[in-house]
């Protein structure tokens, strides 16, 4: 493994002038894997087990037996909401969910110029503007409270801001959000304009839930990192917001429902299957950096997609059973297996969800996770700032004249 | 020192379920101080010389002698230019200083919703949408040139961004960019829509080469996190700003000035001094997280507020050494130096940049830091993912009914 190196002693401020510490090299992986940043209590991801866990609770089962509210609660404030708190939080969270004003009067300008870059460059630029049109202050000038509010309203905003960017590019208008509505359910009647069938709505929540957070990923290291600068929350999430749209950080859901349309019928499974494996090519919806079972979440989103049912889920059912099999045969030991994109596409696809906002969907419940991580290292107010080692020619060198 | 670890072994792909590898902890210092993320042939800082370098050459020198485009030439080809080369350039800049339509539509709405939470808010949305409105691609889907051509892009777009936002923001129309002028000059050209006098041009192009990159500071990281995912130019950068924006970040050479007009008169400067440094208060452009000495920023800044001259130059020039003497009567052994915010503030002040913009103007060059680290990372493909260690109760507990 290519490795970086760690001095052992940090400039001691009363050393001479000459005296610069020697480094005294210690082998760090490439890319800081597997290095521990910090320390959390927002949950973890136990690859080898296929489990992971929000704050000290199964995440799956969070899914299945709780509301997005009810997890919100618990990663923002450590515990599941009382029947008092819910009525509460639900209450302080509905007014968010309309945006300032000014950012209402930019929005038609900002989905013009984005339009042609995809609703993340949407989301980017309209989180940014809402974040400074309501004021948000460094993350280190404010109480736990206020910073815990900035976080609330980066994250109500978040649904709003993604389908008015939606409709907007459409030559539609927005639709203001609804109070009354659960967090998944309003966000599709701001999609559509219409309220969704309580079916959809709850297997999208529940899709939703499965998202919140997944341990250390590149778009929650990266609100870290801003965070432990003291910077305001929507510097912090406008970031994050940046990560997520990198192609290695991974989770794009429509690329699996692709490939289901690319092999179009059952007969053309194995044909396409073992050409593509064959060539040595990623199958879009198995693999994943962590797990080397079966992903948990694509075990609950399954479950979701069968009880709504249908052809494509039948589909989908048959080609997970021979790209299994298949990559078993064709890649031994690799250990490829399904992941969430594979079934989180076919259930955002049955919920009438358009292909190109899948990945912002996931960005509409990822808010949550990057704010509780925000929250937990503004708690902290260390700044992460590692280092680099100058490779170049030996400084100085004479500048040439112009 | 507070430690974090370092797992020795990452997971085995082929290792069974069960076996979790076991953590056997390294010591990695909190917040990663001193730990070697990555090579960089871009520059670095020798703290305990005084010292700093771009690439192969004293950044102070490069400042004394070279323009604002030699040095970003410089940073991003990896080569001052020949005279061919610098015609070239400059060619191919110019036309980048002017905004694309959708963002100039965009912009006035972006100076309303952005007017109360200041220019780096402002910077951070514009950026994010002039990258979104350019067609900028993720920086892995891009050859060489094209990532590079979308890196002269943005930075060409920042002053006019600046400088556009902070006029809307006082009723005034933008002012077009001037192609003929050099950066800096070009830069005060467009905040004042007048041609500014060539020596106080020349003065904040020779700050503007000074702070262009400054070793691995927290916003170069950040930016550096983002691009290792494989995002857009603009995604790594409008985190960079986020990340400058954060109180620990340091650079603020406002502050500095406004020390100075606290002090106001030069019979006040010890009374004044003893009294905060004996109270334990950080003195504004004093003391510096590397440099142990002078910071070789200042002794350049000096000599050009000297240049200028003038009387707020020569109070600035007691206020040094009264303070450098103090803080080493009152705080021996703590070589608290002049830092580079104090003759920074004084220069811009001299220059007729406002308050508010000098921190802007600092970005306005470390943008093109930022780049060319941005660009060094892209060419790595290596994701910068760290891990985090769970600390909380230990999962999973049974979810209590809602």
């Amino acid at each position: 493994m290519p490795t970086t190196h760690l001095p052992a002693a940090t400039p001691n401020p009363a050393a001479p002038r000459s005296a610069e510490p020697q480094a005294a090299p210690l082998q760090v992986p490439r890319g800081l894997k597997g290095v521990i940043v910090t320390d959390t209590v927002l949950g973890d991801v136990r690859g080898a087990e296929g489990f992971y866990h929000y704050r000290q609770f199964d995440a799956v089962e969070l899914a299945a037996v709780r509301s997005f509210e009810d997890v919100w609660h618990l990663m923002v404030n450590g515990t599941l909401p009382t029947a008092q708190e819910r009525a509460s939080f639900a209450r302080q969270i509905a007014p968010l969910r309309h945006l300032p004003d000014a950012v209402r009067e930019a929005l038609p300008a900002v989905a013009r110029a984005t339009a042609g870059s995809g609703p993340l460059a949407g989301l980017r630029t309209a989180l940014s503007l809402t974040g400074a049109a309501a004021g948000f202050r460094p993350v280190y000038d404010l109480d736990p409270e206020q910073r815990q509010a900035d976080a609330l309203a980066a994250c109500a905003a978040v649904p709003t801001l993604l389908t008015a960017l939606h409709r907007l590019g459409r030559g539609l208008s927005p639709v203001e959000p609804r109070d009354d509505l659960p967090y998944a359910a309003n966000y599709l009647y701001m999609l559509t304009g219409q309220e969704p069938d309580p079916a959809r709505a709850r297997a999208v929540e529940q899709y939703l839930i499965s998202t919140v957070d997944h341990g250390f990923n590149a778009s929650t290291f990266t609100a870290r990192v801003i965070a432990s600068t003291g910077a305001d929350l929507a510097a912090c999430l406008v970031g994050a917001v940046g990560a997520l749209s990198g192609p290695l950080h991974g989770g794009a859901p429509s690329r699996a429902l692709d490939t289901l349309d690319e092999i179009g019928t059952p007969d053309r499974i194995d044909g396409w299957l073992r050409e593509h494996i064959t060539a040595g090519e990623r199958i879009m919806g198995f693999g994943h950096p962590v797990y080397r079972t079966e992903d948990p979440r694509s075990r609950l989103l399954k479950g979701i997609a069968r009880d709504i049912g249908g052809d494509l889920v039948d589909f989908a059912v048959q080609v997970e059973a021979r790209a299994e099999a298949l990559l078993a045969e064709l890649k031994p030991g690799r250990e490829l297996h399904i992941n969430v994109e594979f079934y989180a596409g076919v259930v955002m696809e049955l919920c009438g969800l358009p292909r190109e906002m899948f990945t912002p969907t996931f960005a509409a419940a990822r808010v949550v996770g990057w704010s509780a991580n925000i929250l937990e290292q503004a708690a902290d107010s260390k700044i992460i700032r590692p280092s680099a080692r100058y490779t170049g020619p030996p400084p100085p060198q004479p500048v040439p004249a112009a």
